[in-house]
């Protein structure tokens, strides 16, 4: 298994396409650019969506759910929104299929039943929540209105990859309405803050919190707050990102309060989003030549108990000892797993839970039964020792946490490792080809120059760091006066 | 607000859907036949998600995502299941939408971005499932394979209602494979047990447990286990099914194993359902004229604390008692929420918890605090009392409890008054009318006959229940022979 894992500095690519396949996380389908998420992989989904949900709430969120589809009318609304988008919908056309007269068997779209307007499965959901936002909005008293959602979503992406890119993903889309442009942006910049805290704490991912340029922002935003992230290839990753949308939606969709004072005025707005896609920074942050490499905050199993044994009495025993343990453990709050699987050797069952990335192994065998002992193994650093019985479940508890933390360190260093700030073009290009990460540089704020930086270089501007130091300075393309660095990398 | 409900007696039909829209749990959307579930729709729906998981995977099922398209290729593989589905389908026809040359603005659908094949949006998954299985299993090793999936699904009902009847609704679905028939049949009547067990339990719904006749079976299936409810006006709703599919998707999709004498056979497989569907018999089941009635399992808040008062000083006094009986609760698991909106009077307030069916009510007023007392009611029965604070906490956990088994034992006997074994024609027809609910009655077990009496009364065999006695008897509509009876009734 984890043997015949194409190793990243061969093949970045290929490691990552073969990773997520056989270490059970998801894989394509039948349909052209979707995926299945497996058991697996949907496991580690259900811990982010759990912690998410939980972080939603104590900021007073609650959810909701409003339909997949978007009728055309309503998507075109917001002008912006609809142009972003429009170029990778999918189209509901027809409502019933029939038997087809020339192919006995087989079925045909009822040309009969087209629908009179035709419907877009939701690609993002504005349109369709501000126009029922118009119905649920009419006073102050009713904001703010502060929403989130759980869905899928669709894009017609042209090229996909497994949770990086795929045509269909799951996500949560938060859609907030407040009286006040103020306490909107607010907003936005808090829900990128949960995001930014959610990625440090709990994904182990460090990130940088920023603003889009111009020409990055989401379509109909006029903010957008992402957080960024490094994987190891050098390239960069956009995690999540909170959308300020001023009073774009309200217009559009004419939805008018009225303030403290009785007058009408257009509603502020926000959305904000992370998805599936934090599947592909998780395993790119973390994972190693022989597999993932998992957080303990998100492992499904933090601790796999292996047997080893030749007689029947042996696993008995062994098993004794295992029970006791993972009794111990759930007590802790640890979630193990007791892998006696009869169908599979030890070796087999090491090299998966290495594959799958289980933070820690106890491995027990007849010696250590003898001595009062186990195999404890670290699936981060490989290390392995043996370890008493006594004291173990509180051993196991603090090395889950030392295993959180030292993830998040690695990553943190060899991501601050890979920020260069440079001043000069040459120094631009050559250090995005031999180094990669990061490149800080003063840029004179145009979208030209960043589109001609785009072609020359495929770098783009992740984001304009929000604890940036003002400094002056010139672009380093042009040569133009600029008061702040911004970040470029090429990205996912 | 509760006094505007249409009443049960007077329309029954319009006392629903009032209900529905006034508390706040959906409404009807821009999208025909689509609903938007409000935030407080949605949080009983969650309550519903959380606990049917839990018994999910505490019988060994896993959760995992697929996609929500289905080419139709695919779609047509099974050709019952096909034949079922094809007349009420949402057809992805076209991948791209472009600026509309005859109408400046708009967005027209892109008529060189036609999929080669259209995609279906699911109706139910045994399809795309299947087609995936087919890749997971090659041995008996990989069997039994028990997966659950919580998603969204479209079918294009022309008639729809909210939470009853929608065009997309949310649901899970479970799909699993196994090595023989028995562990398959015995899989697909688990989960049917599973079911009722929630439904009564956690909902306080009374439910039948039986077997569909073959003409009310999921299409596909060889056999369909379901639960029935009975709604206030004496018409069923079917709140879950569950079905043992045979080999039938198996040979469809070719999928294979190597038993364990290395012979080659089709793998046996179920699936079974619930949606939220199951908020309409939450409501059905016993709400009144007042609104909604929750059994505190499924109440977003099973508590609400309202203040009454006339100065700062008194409602900084009440609000010293309120959290601190708030903290009390909340240690001992009990949700619930102090409403100090001063945008509204106590008199509004206990009209929308009443609405909202919130299972207690205390309020707290001045002469309250003076003689250390609150004023306990509760929603199901409208009994309030002056209630001392000391004790109150444990009285409110033990109410609570008491509550929801009040609530089960009532529609148990609603239930049980409303279903009338009849043994001729007339009776039959004349119960129906007059008494309404499940009409016990023979029948000569042909689809002939069911379907006549369907034309001739509206009614349909809700189920043959699982545990029926075997008696014998004659078919009220034709006289023949028949040796058990089976549950008919107007249905939802």
């Amino acid at each position: 298994m984890g043997k015949n894992l194409t190793s990243r500095e061969q093949d970045y690519s290929k490691w990552y396409n073969e990773l997520v396949v056989k270490a059970d996380l998801a894989e394509n389908s039948a349909v052209r650019g979707c995926m299945v998420i497996k058991p697996y992989g949907y496991a580690i989904w259900e811990k982010m969506q759990a912690e998410l949900d939980r972080m939603f709430k104590e900021t007073g969120h609650q959810n909701a759910y409003f339909p997949i589809f978007v009728p055309k009318s309503l998507f075109e609304a917001e002008e912006k929104n609809a142009e972003g988008f429009a170029k990778e919908c999918a189209v509901v056309t027809h409502y019933r299929l029939q038997n087809d007269p020339e192919n006995e068997g087989k079925l045909r779209v009822d040309p009969e039943a087209k629908l009179e307007e035709e419907l877009i499965v939701r690609p993002t959901s504005e349109a369709i929540i501000w126009n029922t936002y118009k119905g649920w909005i009419q006073s102050y008293r009713d904001l703010p209105l502060l929403i989130n959602q759980w869905a899928n979503v669709v894009r017609w992406e042209m090229r996909t990859r497994l949770f990086l890119r795929t045509a269909e993903f799951l996500w949560q889309e938060g859609h907030t309405a407040h009286a006040t442009k103020d306490e909107a942006y607010k907003e936005a910049e808090q829900m990128n803050n949960v995001y930014a805290d959610f990625a440090e704490n709990f994904m182990a991912i460090p990130v940088i919190k920023g603003l889009k340029t111009e020409s990055e922002r989401f379509a109909g935003a006029e903010e957008t707050f992402c957080i960024e992230a490094l994987m190891q290839d050098g390239k960069a990753l956009q995690a999540g990102t909170s959308h300020f949308l001023g009073q774009n939606f309200a217009k559009a969709f004419d939805v008018k309060f009225t303030n403290k004072e009785g007058k009408k005025d257009y509603v502020w707005a926000t959305s904000w989003g992370v998805s599936t896609r934090l599947m592909g920074a998780l395993i790119m942050t973390h994972s190693d030549d022989k597999g993932l490499v998992l957080p303990p905050n998100l492992a499904p199993n933090q601790v796999v108990i292996v047997p080893i044994y030749k007689t029947d009495e042996q696993f008995e025993a062994i098993s004794g000892l295992a029970n006791d343990l993972m009794k111990q453990l759930r007590q802790k709050g640890v979630s193990v797993k007791y892998d006696k699987r009869d169908t599979h050797r030890p070796g087999a069952k090491f090299a998966q839970h290495e594959l799958q990335g289980v933070p820690l192994r106890i491995a027990i065998g007849p010696k250590d039964l003898e001595n009062n002992t186990v195999e404890l193994a670290r699936r981060d650093t490989f290390t392995k020792a043996l370890t008493p019985v006594e004291g173990l479940v509180d051993k196991v508890v603090n090395l889950l946490e030392e295993i959180q933390t030292s993830l998040h360190q690695k990553a943190l260093s060899f991501r601050d490792d890979h920020i260069t700030e440079v001043n000069s073009w040459e120094e631009f290009k050559d250090t995005l080809t031999t180094k990669t990460g990061f490149v800080s540089a003063h840029w004179d704020g145009t979208i030209e120059t960043e589109e001609k930086i785009k072609e020359q270089t495929k770098a783009t501007i992740r984001c304009i760091p929000l604890e940036n130091k003002i400094e002056s300075g010139v672009c380093v393309f042009t040569g133009k006066p600029s008061n702040q660095r911004v970040l470029f990398a090429k990205a996912y």
